[in-house]
Order: structure tokens, then sequence, then C-alpha cells
């Protein structure tokens, strides 16, 4: 891998997650399908909640095979088989759980059936309620400050 | 370029600056350049800050020419002349605002000299005082969310 593309891929990393090191393309991948699982629950995965979390992915500088393998997955797995996969991702439940809650609101707002599907994929992982919503609280925060952002910086028209 | 690569960044565009669109890498190292030399201003810009602003734009999958000349760029031009450049720089004042404001900090606080030099880079690019604070404001709540963020994920210790 060019020098470049890590440096990129370090920048965005400690950006999102804080972590000081570049996780491995098999780590991102099976973080990436325990995403896919936990957005899907027993339900379903619209496309513009898998688009959403693949683009994610893309945007860490992976592996051309770990998009094309998360793009043929199903999300049908039992998630705590896939977390199981790697030791990284076995300590990244709160982690998955909000970028899960990002993907499952790409498609507009987040329904109450979907909460209930994320409360009771953190129950399986082992994640308590009361951080769940604390989960939910930051990803709004988050999507406010983006778009108070993209309304300070471009108050008229976009670039692009 | 590869469609892989393409999603990737459409969806880092998307999420910092709210684009539809992928900037070519001219106006990315157009962009940059504006930035460091607002954050240079008639001081020191420290490698600290030149890397943050690098590896933001490596993080966006720009091609290595670009950061290859970013590297070698002493940020000694007229901020003006580089904006003119590009008519979409042109008009992303406020954005190179923030990205300077935020590679100021990159080596601790923002000092008293660093705020005055980005108000008088402001003043030259026509972007009003109170929009300014406006943006630093911004930044403080970007870096308070990042935090809250990477402490809630992550309580005990990091995967990476």
């Amino acid at each position: 891998m060019s020098d470049i593309k890590k440096l990129g891929q370090s920048w965005i990393f400690n950006w999102f997650f804080g972590f000081s090191q570049i996780p491995t393309d098999e780590d991102c991948c099976i973080y990436m399908k325990s995403v896919l699982c936990c957005a899907k629950g027993d339900g379903v995965l619209s496309q513009q909640e898998k688009d959403w979390a693949i683009g994610f992915c893309a945007s860490w500088g992976v592996a051309d095979w770990v998009i094309e393998e998360l793009k043929a997955y199903d999300a049908d797995e039992d998630i705590k088989d896939v977390i199981a996969r790697s030791p990284q991702v076995s300590i990244a439940q709160r982690d998955l759980l909000l970028t899960a809650i990002r993907a499952s609101a790409a498609d507009g707002e987040i329904h109450e059936q979907e909460k209930k599907k994320i409360l009771q994929m953190a129950s399986i992982i082992g994640v308590k309620e009361e951080i769940v919503e604390q989960l939910e609280q930051l990803h709004q925060e988050e999507l406010a400050l983006r778009q108070k952002r993209v309304k300070l910086l471009y108050p008229e028209k976009s670039p692009y």
C-alpha cells in the first residue's frame, strides 16, 4: 500500500474512531458485516441503508475485495458469530451499533420498528439500553452538526 | 478511477461538505493550498498543522500528485491569487477558513496570535468577523463531539 494512501487512512480512522493505527482489511470487512447484520436484524435492509454503510467503508480506503464482499453480503448471519471472528471487532460493540444507527437513518427517519431492532441487537451483543440511548443521542448531534456546518459553509449554493 | 474509489470519495465529500459531486483533483489542490496559505498567514505553519491538512486531503482519495505538490508547497503565495485559480474554490471562503482553523488547532490550542491571523486572512478574502466567530464555534463543537464519540465508543481501550 502506498504511503499516501496510508496517510489518508490514518487521518480518517483517527477522526471517526480515535484510532492510532489502521485496521486490517479483514477487520473492516468483519466490522461492516456486523453493522449490516445489526441494521437488518430480523427485518429488511434497504438499498439506501446498505449503500450508506458500504460508502462509509469505502471512504476508509479498504481493498476492493472488502467492498465486493459487502455488496454481495446478505447480512443473514448470527451477529454474534460475525463479531467473534475478530478480537478487535469483539470490543467494538458500541461502535458498530452507532454505525448501524447511522445506516438505519440513511433512508430518512429512524422508525420505531428500527429502534426496536437496534435495541434487540444491542441486547444480543451485550450493550445496555441506556448506552443505546446515548448512541442515538450522539447520532442526532452528529446529524445536526453536519447540517449546521453545510449551511454555514455554503448558505447560498454548493460548489459541487 | 475505479468505481469503488469513487464510492468512498462521494461518501466523504458528502459527509464533510454536503457535496453531491466529487471535486476535481485540481480543485482539491487549489483548495488545500489556500488552506495552507491561510493557516500560515504572515507567520509560521508547523509541521503538525501541515500534516493534519495534508492528511485530511489524502482522506478524500485525491491523486498522489496532489499530496506531493502540497508537501512541497511553501504556502507563501497571496491567498487571493490562489483562490482565483478555481471558480469552485472562489466560493469556498468559509469552508477553507474552517479547515484552516482545524489545521491551526492540530498542534494544540489555537493561540490568540493564530486567531488574529485567521481574522486577517478572512478579511482579505471577504469573510466577516461574525462569520469567523461562528466557524470557530463550529470547530469547538466538532472537537467536543469527536471526543464524546471516542469516549462513548471505547470507554476502556481502543482496538487500534
